[in-house]
């Protein structure tokens, strides 16, 4: 197995986050100095993915740390940079949990980098469990990008295909180029050609009539958040994909770390959903597509009901038709 | 109403066709003087939308007889130029009913220009029929470019939203934006804003978030072929459209005149579906996107259904809840 590419470098005395924006056909490094600079990166989606985000913001924390800066002041700016991935919440609570402590920026430092290595031991263990569920020769459909390059390594949904691929259980994927940030086309398409795994990329509006015209055999996702009964938060089209597995025998799978989950919150109504600016529909790289007066709605995660999701995948085992019972009977 | 733009034009000798690839925001004419120019014009998508392909391929073998070429290599080149849609074959075959009479360029112009505006005239007719299934205040989702661009006037789906707004029935419009190809975001968007509908463009994977969140009536899209069961094929991610629609209990309606039909093809599943080429989603307008040895699946059309079919509004009536039985009645 090719090792998979590393986006987020503790470089000493600064965050380099590899610019998402600008893949695949440039590897550009975006150079953060203070926790100001990682939101900036958060939300202008240089780095992105809900596990990269919260362990760039880990690194965010540790900056303004070393020099001094006012605490409250970093994880606000960070927590405010995107809504919907709970991870990065996550990510803040569990660093402030080690301020509170009385944490120099070196132990702060230090927890950054457990949570690094966490999330790589984490997707490890879930690409394992995906991978399990797979039959041999899969035929399967990812939406986004939930790869090395959204994750501490080797990724969640994406995870699940590289293991399997590994072990020779994986025939066929089919990514979906996700609009309107093209991560699938544009990332997704790069780890996979560069670990050699067949793959075809399709629009995202092919995923029904693929189902309907391929043995498909399952949909696996990632997730930006998790309620306590399953319903679970992911890119904008993956309740479309969800909903066309249903009616078409297609399993569907959402592989996501323990800290995706939001036990809070009881249902996916209540999970805020980020609608970005229209100009990330209408325009291509600055370039007008639309008329310039062409309004937009740009809603860029949706939710997909429990009902619909056969199994989640998690460090910690593997939730099939998920419930609330179920769900925090692993998580504890 | 503003008069709906004219993308066919017969300009004494030759055929001025408006190169729906660099609209919105360039206004480009292409000039056929022979058949092989339109068929062409028709395979390269200068011009596209299924009735307008049918009449600009009618043009086209006026042309080459204006010129005393083969007959039979003119309608041979006009109809391999795309396979999915029928009211190509529909229109060669009534142009040669004309030919085996004995006509001459003349004769053959007459006809062309008759199967020209008999497709407007059967758009407003079919959008005064779709327009009154509509309640008040309707909020619709269209697919694609149904509108003026795809047809000889006023458009089919397109058309039917158009006379809906005239009659105050309209309250907003999302239109998708009908990737690879991006026909909603380039032209649907161009037209609706050259008119004032109230619109709003989508991802194409928004449209089941917005059914799920949004009090959604009707969508509404053309077609490019309809099987004698009601089966019907249209742009990629119709049928995605549809399956969401059933499970929110938005209805569906097809818009398409009766040379849409294809009688002798008994389901949508003979129906020949055209894959173009992988470069049309790898790239956008001659830049990669996705990493160049990236493959991908591109077919452009997909097949929903009669069962996930509300209505089909044809300009001989409306059928609900198409059959068989019910598509032979109404089309003899």
């Amino acid at each position: 197995m090719t090792a998979s590419v590393q986006p987020i470098v503790w470089a000493g005395d600064h965050l380099r986050l590899l610019d998402q924006r600008v893949l695949p056909h440039e590897e550009r490094w975006v150079d953060c100095r203070n926790a100001f600079q990682v939101a900036e990166a958060i939300h202008g989606m240089a780095v992105r993915g809900a596990p990269a985000i919260g362990i760039a913001a880990a690194y965010g924390l540790v900056l303004d740390a070393l020099h001094h800066r006012d605490y409250d002041a970093a994880e606000l700016v960070l927590a405010e940079s995107r809504p919907t991935a709970v991870n990065l919440r996550w990510a803040l609570a569990r660093m402030r949990g080690v301020w509170r402590g009385g944490a120099d920026a070196a132990r702060l430092l230090a927890e950054a980098q457990l949570i690094h290595a966490e999330d790589l031991a984490q997707n490890l263990t879930m690409g394992k469990l995906g991978a399990a569920l797979l039959p041999r020769d899969a035929t399967v459909i990812t939406h986004c990008n939930t790869g090395a390059l959204a994750t501490g390594g080797h990724g969640t949904a994406l995870g699940v295909i590289r293991s399997a691929y590994a072990i020779g259980h994986l025939a066929q994927v089919y990514n979906t180029e996700t609009r309107p940030w093209l991560q699938g086309a544009r990332l997704t398409a790069w780890e996979l050609t560069r670990e050699n795994i067949p793959a075809k990329l399709i629009a995202d509006g092919a995923a029904a009539h693929l189902m309907a015209t391929q043995k498909i055999d399952w949909v696996i996702v990632g997730a930006d958040r998790i309620a306590a009964n399953g319903d679970t938060a992911n890119k904008i089209g993956t309740y479309s994909l969800a909903v066309s597995a249903r009616r078409h025998g297609v399993k569907f799978m959402v592989v996501a770390p323990s800290g995706t989950f939001d036990l809070q919150i009881r249902s996916g109504q209540s999970i805020p959903i980020e609608e970005r600016v229209p100009r990330e529909l209408t325009e291509f790289r600055g370039a007008p597509i639309a008329p310039l007066d062409m309004d937009a709605w740009n809603p860029v995660f949706d939710v997909t009901p429990a009902d619909l999701i056969d199994a989640i995948v998690c460090e910690k085992g593997v939730i099939e038709n998920p419930t609330e019972a179920k769900v925090r009977a692993l998580l504890g």
